[in-house]
């Protein structure tokens, strides 16, 4: 059974729950990695706790106001590639040109339904075996060093 | 006078010589990290030489089909804190909120007219001197060591 590690700060609480369920429905098994209100949170320790698990082999969902804190705090992890993503073509190209890991959305930015479509796109994207977008994630590794 | 480095793969660089232009009448001195051309280019090395310099006390902007890889490549580099925005809102929130010291733009997603948009957004926001924010962009160095 597929898994997918999702996390959120305050502003995505709502929008983590919903994807939560629509994942489910999905037969996806979710690690939920908090935050469990709305009360203000801090969002880099969630995606540095998540992001370490993603480079163990996972992948996940980041939810933040914007989407961009979650994605900066979750790219400091080596062989972590995080990607905001706000429609279908972003969703695509991060999985299949940049073999994005962790999908990152803003909770303020985009709408549930908007959300959910970019999941799916996401989740049913492979990431290109062609030799030049290879070649470039191993470009990023190389910037971690 | 105030300087901006740009930097851009094939896909962005129509929009970063446009951009060029744009910043230079807004009386922008502008630091240009290449490519010059719209054949195909890497973009990882093009993200990590332009982080590099951000991270001694620049300002940056970093253009691809989608803005993500660049983003991805960017995040790598310590003290770099890179923002895909693709409207005004988002690029408020990642100077604002995140202290966001590169801004990462996708040509393929948006046209150059949104793109003067974001740009001007994010060089007239100022980075919240809020304690929640400041505390947050600490958190993000911290996931860096």
């Amino acid at each position: 059974m597929k898994e997918i590690l999702i996390g959120a700060d305050h502003a995505g609480f709502r929008m983590k729950e919903s994807l939560k369920k629509y994942l489910a429905g999905l037969n996806i098994r979710v690690k939920d990695y908090g935050t469990n209100s709305e009360e203000s949170t801090d969002y880099p320790p969630i995606a540095g706790k998540l992001a370490r698990d993603v480079a163990r082999g996972k992948e996940g969902i980041l939810i933040c106001g914007s989407g961009i804190g979650m994605s900066i705090a979750a790219n400091k992890i080596h062989g972590v590639r995080a990607a905001v993503c706000h429609n279908e073509f972003t969703a695509q190209v991060a999985k299949e040109h940049n073999h994005a890991n962790v999908l990152c959305l803003g909770a303020r930015d985009i709408n549930e339904k908007t959300a959910k479509k970019i999941v799916k796109k996401w989740l049913k994207t492979a990431p290109s075996t062609e030799e030049r977008h290879k070649r470039r994630v191993n470009e990023i590794s190389d910037l971690e060093c």
